[in-house]
Formats: C-alpha cells, sequence, structure tokens
C-alpha cells in the first residue's frame, strides 16, 4: 500500500493510509467518479482507478468488489439493482407486473433508500455526464438481464423503468395529490397493470 | 391603453405600447409569471395581473382569454392540454390507452413540440416554484377533467401522467437505447398496454 502510494504522482495530504481506511476509501471513490466520468461506464477501467487512486489493483478488487460495484458504491446507490433483477426474474411471468411493483414500492417507501434514490435521480439530471453514466451502468447490468431472462425486447423493461422513474418523480419529488398521499397497497394493483402492460406477453 | 399604463409605477423603457404589440405582450407575460410564481396557479388573479402589467382587465381577457390560457402562454406551453382531454375522452374506454398513446407520440414526435415540452419538463425539474405551478395547473385542469369523464380515480390518470413523463425523460432527455430510436409504431402498441393499465377498466 505505501509502495502503491509512493507511485501516486499527486500531492498527499496524509500518509501512510492503511487499506480499507476511510482515507483510502474515499481517494478511491473519488478516482472512480473521475475515471466513471471520463471514459463511461462500459470503457472505465478497474486498473486505471487503482493507478489514479495509487492502490494496488488486487486491493482494490478486494475491498470493492467488480466495476459495478465500485461504480453503486460511487455514486452513492443504495441498492445493488441487480438483486432488484433476479427477484423480479423468479417466479411466474404472468406476475412479473406485480412483483416488480411490489419490489420498487417496497424501496421507495423506505424514507432513507428514496432520499439517497433521489439523490441519485436529481445528479443525474444535473449533468449529462451522471445521466450518461447511469444509462451505460443500467442498461448494461439491468436491461439486458431482464430482458433476457423474461424473453421480451429491451424496449419493453425500458419502458416498464421509465414508468417506475416517472411515478417517482410524481409521487416523491413533483408531490402531485392525490398520488402523493395514497398508500402503497392503493398504488400496488394499478402499478402492476401498468409494468404488466410494458412487460407481460401480448 | 395609455391612462392604463400611466397606472404603471415601474419606470418604462417605451411608452405608447399598443393593445396587443409585442411589447405589451411582454410586459404582460412577465407580471403573469410573477403573479402565478407569487400566488400559485390556482389563487392567481387575472385582475392582478392586469394592475402589475399596467393594461386594462378588460383587454387583458381580449387578448389571451382565460387565466389557462395565460398561463400557457406565460410558460410557452406549445399546446393546449385541455384540447388533448377532450380528445382523450372521445370515444370507447377499452381503447382509451391506444388513443392517448397516439397522442402523446403524435406530439412528442414533432420536433418543435418536443423542444418546447423538454424545456418546459426542465424548467419545471429546476426550479420547485415551477413545478409547484405546473402541478396546480395540470390537476385543475387536466387530472380532474380526465378522472371526470372516465369515471376513474384521479389517483388513475396522475399513474398514466407519470409514465408519459417518465417515457419522454427516458426517450427523449436521458436517450436510452433501443428506447430513443424505436419507431412510434413499435412503441405505441406497448405504451397502450401500459396506458390502459392505468386508466382502464379492472
Amino acid at each position: 500500500m505505501t509502495a502503491a502510494a509512493d507511485r501516486q504522482p499527486a500531492p498527499r495530504k496524509k500518509t501512510g493510509r492503511r487499506p480499507g481506511s476511510a482515507d483510502t476509501r474515499r481517494t478511491v471513490l473519488e478516482a472512480a467518479r473521475a475515471e466513471f466520468a471520463a471514459r463511461g461506464y462500459q470503457k472505465a477501467s478497474m486498473r486505471a482507478i487503482a493507478r489514479a487512486a495509487g492502490v494496488d489493483a488486487a486491493l482494490l478488487h478486494h475491498y470493492f468488489g467488480s466495476k459495478d460495484k465500485l461504480f453503486l458504491a460511487a455514486l452513492e446507490f443504495p441498492i445493488d439493482p441487480r438483486l432488484l433483477v433476479a427477484r423480479v426474474l423468479e417466479g411466474d411471468r404472468d406476475a412479473v407486473g406485480e412483483r416488480l411493483a411490489r419490489l420498487v414500492l417496497g424501496l421507495w417507501e423506505q424514507p432513507t433508500v428514496r432520499d439517497r434514490l433521489l439523490a441519485v435521480l436529481r445528479t443525474a439530471a444535473a449533468s449529462e455526464e451522471v445521466a450518461g453514466l447511469m444509462r451505460g451502468f443500467m442498461v448494461a447490468e439491468v436491461v439486458t438481464g431482464v430482458a433476457a431472462g423474461l424473453d421480451v425486447p429491451q424496449l419493453r423493461v425500458e419502458l416498464a423503468m421509465s414508468q417506475v422513474i416517472g411515478l417517482a418523480l410524481a409521487r416523491y419529488v413533483i408531490a402531485v395529490e392525490p398520488l402523493a398521499s395514497a398508500s402503497p397497497d392503493e398504488l400496488l394493483p394499478l402499478l402492476a397493470r401498468s409494468l404488466q402492460g410494458c412487460l407481460g406477453q401480448d
């Protein structure tokens, strides 16, 4: 770690950062954000991030896992969308709309998760760079998997995602009534039908 | 008009503005934006706007029509959403999803209309004040009418609107592929089913 830090050309305020320390973590996440912003999700390289942060590439993998996990950490994503994918794909295809609606509402209705998701949305809305990054990540890690698992065109998965994002904006950001105050139980069957329309059989 | 302009306390660069002139129009629209921003759509008053702009209230009505028309002009809305409402309500309720999908795509696919709609969305995204205004207008002039006409709860109409806005963001702003490049003909049946899920019979 010390040898790796020595390779880092930028001046350092602190020395002797330990692997996994808060200081190293911050440096790595900054380097990751810069690399993702400069090259996009697909082209960004773990090796380049390690180099820019002055840490060993193997340690980077050890502490942050794969590129998608580092990306989620860098953007402070509160959930791993790929876990959701797995849960949406488990079970009857006729009920995929309801399963997705239940998952989505379950997440958005947790205030801490919602706040972080909204912060990610706001960052993406304010920056074309972040929006492009999010798009690259979502297509590579979410859309492709759901489309393949359900055997539907990606278009349908993206339309379902657009419904989820539109609902989040209308309910939690624009706070239009009565949508903003409706109980999750009231919303669930409606959202389920809309999503089933996007994802279900013809 | 000259007498009315004399009552206006703010200093004027130009004098002798004629009713309907570009100069008067600009002054009126500025006064309208200020009044709508200060008091919200429902509480804003045509009389107060006329007073602030230094024009006669009767002339204001003559040149801009009702409050909703002045609002649309002030926010440079490219369409009158109430005309859409009328067209969505005409015809078979089993086909309401398809009718709305066709209307929405027909509008968004016109580049000049799309650019103006996106500008309105961006302004609303950037300003809580404008977002609140839009919300007040849409509920008062669109949601209530569609819900009454279809005899469904407002919640359902707002969910359908959230799908339309989410799709617009995903297709035209975030430009996620293949959604961004899909032809309107490809999108139409999917959007129709999603909207029918929101608005149609159980």
